[in-house]
């Protein structure tokens, strides 16, 4: 599986993703699901991935190497629609090719999910989130995130402390104790973790970060969580029922 | 769906369950998911249920009507495993008789999960998942606790929380956080919660405790750990590399 979310808000965007792919629990591997296309001072558009790893690395290869010749592609689409729209043909166009044999595919789920998010001069920052049939949703006002793979072991946390006026200092901590509570709970969710912070109307060069097992931030944060859960924890009154 | 959660500790066994059933959000009803057999002082036997409705309240019904005059019942089986043997037995004796219907059946999933758990003389406590299928599981020294249902957003705290020697009490804490988790982030959970604790060895009469949106156990709880979380968080340090 997969862990991936993205957030969009008034401070900027947020995006993180685990790095773990795995076909069966002895076929285990490390890729990167966090995909940057950018044009530092015009735009920046931010890609997470997530399912058939087979179809999500051949959207990724067909969206750079159309960069240079096609028509459209993500470096000069108008706006961050259209660029979903796009990653969306492609989705479709992979999975279209991938399950055309009819006796070997059976069974197999082709599918991918895809996260878009970014900001395009001329625009305010988007984010959406691209089912792998090809269409889409916008986070609004009221749904600042997004999460995709396996999105309910950290969701609690998210759903307590992320409102639309979080600063991203605050976002980045949530949701790296979201990956905590993630891969303690699920053996398919895995470090290192890319993360991704950008400051709204910044256009600056995106710097992913990549936090692996011996970061000292991360091990600060997962201690400092834990011991902090486990204060509070001791402080709860008992049932007076039993 | 459901959430239920049972867990197996030196001092004892929990049983706790929600009560929400759906067949789509314009189907939401209020279900008992938790079914108790005893004869205090000789046997405690206690049954969390999840999945297709029909189906778990026919193995309820057959296994409650079975008690006056089937050769073996809940009521004398020798011990906690040839009771899980009966559960399953049941649960593939009412999926083959509402799966018959070759035409109408297709795409409907009888399956339905059941935690059988107890204490029955001359035994410690045990516990079991049954599954769909009629086989099962025990519970043992490194895994103390099963979960059925919406199992995802509740395991966190209870995999950072729960050991062998934890107390009841501190377990029905965390059990209690662990439901508020799951009823914020999944509408198909939802109170009132039914929850019971059973001493090891007590063969008291079990008492399952019914706590509601009105509870004043319940309310002070998930405030006190919500306060306590956004305390913690705000005490972690920020990112150096932002």
């Amino acid at each position: 599986m997969t862990y991936c979310v993205a957030m969009r808000l008034e401070a900027g965007l947020l995006f993180a993703s685990d790095s773990r792919t795995n076909a069966g629990v002895d076929h285990i591997a490390t890729y990167r699901k966090m995909h940057v296309f950018e044009l530092p001072g015009e735009r920046l558009i931010v890609l997470l991935s997530a399912g058939n790893l087979a179809t999500t690395q051949s959207v990724i290869s067909l969206l750079r190497q159309r960069l240079a010749h096609e028509v459209a592609n993500l470096h000069n689409v108008a706006n961050l629609y259209e660029a979903a729209v796009l990653v969306g043909n492609t989705v479709k166009e992979v999975v279209a090719r991938d399950s055309s044999s009819a006796t070997l595919g059976q069974g197999v789920d082709f599918g991918g999910n895809f996260i878009v998010g970014g900001q395009i001069r001329g625009e305010s920052t988007r984010l959406f989130h691209v089912y792998p049939q090809g269409n889409f949703i916008e986070a609004g006002e009221d749904t600042p995130y997004f999460q995709i793979g396996e999105s309910k072991y950290g969701k609690p946390i998210i759903d307590r402390v992320i409102a639309r006026d979080t600063s991203l200092h605050d976002a980045a901590k949530c949701t790296l104790i979201s990956f905590d509570s993630t891969i303690r709970s699920n053996l398919s969710v895995g470090l290192p973790i890319d993360m991704l912070l950008y400051p709204a109307d910044s256009f600056a060069p995106a710097e992913p970060h990549r936090i692996d097992a011996d970061d000292p931030y991360f091990n600060k944060l997962r201690r400092g969580w834990g011991e902090g859960l486990r204060r509070v924890f001791a402080k709860l009154p008992d049932a007076e029922w039993f």
